[in-house]
């Protein structure tokens, strides 16, 4: 992270980022920070980080980037729940992977009217959600943009070289499993959208339930590393962009078909019910909004019984949702077993 | 690097980046890489990226973001130097640090009226400077922004443990050097904002030795990996904000007072005449200006003979433009080892 500017910060008048140096920003982070571990040898405030390796893994590398306007809303998205979910999103990737969390470098391009207060709000929720995952921010960037606020995230875990898991290991006669509940997110969204006033007041509302699932998700890294330490899973994919295209992705990088059941889908029943009163087909909704942040991995059917073992210590439950077959494509039968199994619906054809 | 959406493309029609799929357009990034080598056992493609660590070395990790109308302007660089200035000033962090270019992570905000062509160039750029440094893209991210053009890149590189350079390890006594020369970039912006039209005309003018400093600055991995491994240089930085804040930056991180000799500065000669064509002062422009990335290192007087030796295998020259004494700040002295010493000049005040 670079540190390259002198303070000019009046400390009466807090104002916007446009008032602060760099290194008044990059300090304000850095306060939200437990003392870094000793295998980080060089953190913040040099041209690079240096970090020791971890003896016997593998690194599992990715990177997110979440806009606002794009993939949130200032507008109705609270700064911590900004700084949150731009975590959030990229934990998950490291869950579905079956990592463990290390580390992050996180690169924000920050308006200059943004209040210093939503970047702290943001800097609170980033440092609260890392120190739950034990993921150290060793590094980073700020810069200035005249375009939206945007956040940068590149996460690093570590996982046993063959436990990572990838979207490729499913075979025809897997079971598919997804954690916790979906359709969640998407109806907070909307919740979110369409009562559109101060996110301070909407998360006080009844419905908190499902807007708390869209601004705060919960990266399911406890998951991820249970099913990676115990070879239970052959394939494994996080939902950030819905059921269906995960689904579908885990069917082309298998090579093999991907069979849903409508009825078991674990919808969210507030956002059932939510769905239901707006004559929404809850299914095609559950399929294909993304924002959920659960994992739908592929389980050998002789692994079962271990699998509901090992998750009896995990801190969400799992459904049976479908099964992989020989064949190509991903279908969703409306009655399980029954009827005529059809094409998942398509995600989103251009680039967004 | 996530692939989830399906071809939509018009070949006959390539347009502009929204017309592609974001599968399509990391295919186009694809294409031009090389094969992965054998220590990424995941690749683009997956949730995330899976890789062997090195052995016996630390890992050194940074990230840059460059945005269009702050660190760039469309309007006067082309495509590939777009490309090529994103992962340079990445690659710089890492010559810094001694560390040997290893991987790379790239997240590009796309605006959707970005021409294919464009989009192609970037990836050019980007491509071909990580195979002169054998550094591989394992994996990214692409979004689509109301936004500026902004280009987030996350490198690791590679040192042995004890041999990696920080800021802070000069004392009194060393003598201070600098690769290449100084104010060249400078310059190169300030041609290419005057004339400031078609950037492939631009190129192909006399000045073009000073726009291509500007538009292509070659890293100094190899002066940084030949510091490190012989243990040459006692501190070392970049000059990406400028010579004067690299020297503060010294000075404070080694609790050391630097001083510089204003004759000594290896000031580019094409932008020394024009800029006193233009009555500048060269050596304040060389101070304060940024965009060189070179390197500023501290050597122990006694280490003389030996830097010279080694760096005889260097790709660029050094100059010794000054030393290190026991206080603290830096200072300027208009005439070698005489006259009054100034402060150096501030750098930027305020976030920017």
């Amino acid at each position: 992270m670079r540190v390259t500017e002198q303070s000019a910060r009046d400390p009466k008048s807090p104002g916007t980022v446009s008032d602060l140096s760099e290194r008044d920003l990059i300090a304000r982070i850095q306060q939200r920070l437990p003392a870094p571990p000793d295998w980080v040898l060089v953190g913040i405030g040099d041209d690079a980080a240096v970090v020791v390796p971890e003896r016997n893994r593998v690194e599992v590398l990715s990177v997110d980037c979440v806009v606002d306007g794009v993939h949130f809303d200032r507008a109705f998205v609270p700064p911590d729940a900004i700084g949150h979910r731009a975590l959030a999103v990229n934990l998950s990737d490291l869950a579905a992977m079956g990592a463990t969390p290390r580390l992050a470098l996180v690169s924000m391009a920050l308006p200059g009217a943004l209040p210093i207060a939503d970047f702290d709000g943001i800097a609170d929720g980033l440092s609260a959600l890392a120190a739950r995952h034990a993921t150290h921010i060793i590094g980073g960037n700020l810069t200035r943009t005249p375009g939206p606020l945007s956040i940068d995230i590149t996460v690093m875990g570590t996982v046993k070289r063959r436990q990572a898991l990838t979207r490729g290991g499913a075979r025809a006669g897997d079971e598919l499993y997804v954690t916790g509940s979906i359709g969640g997110a998407a109806e907070g969204l909307h919740i979110l959208r369409s009562t559109h006033h101060d996110p301070r007041s909407v998360i006080r509302d009844p419905q908190s339930a499902l807007v708390e699932r869209y601004l705060r998700p919960a990266p399911r890294v406890r998951v991820g590393t249970l099913l990676a330490r115990n070879r239970l899973a052959s394939a494994c994919i996080d939902l950030s962009d819905g059921l269906a295209a995960a689904a579908r992705q885990i069917a082309e990088a298998s090579a093999i078909a991907v069979a849903l059941e409508a009825d078991a889908l674990p919808i969210d029943p507030a956002a059932r019910d939510a769905l239901a009163a707006r004559q929404v087909d809850p299914v095609a909704e559950a399929l294909t909004e993304g924002d959920d942040y659960e994992l739908l991995f592929a389980v050998r059917p002789r692994l079962r019984r271990r699998l509901e073992a090992v998750l009896r210590h995990a801190d969400v439950a799992v459904t049976r949702i479908g099964s992989c077959r020989s064949g190509s494509g991903a279908t969703v039968a409306t009655t399980s077993g029954a009827g005529d199994a059809a094409p998942l619906p398509a995600g989103y054809g251009h680039f967004r």
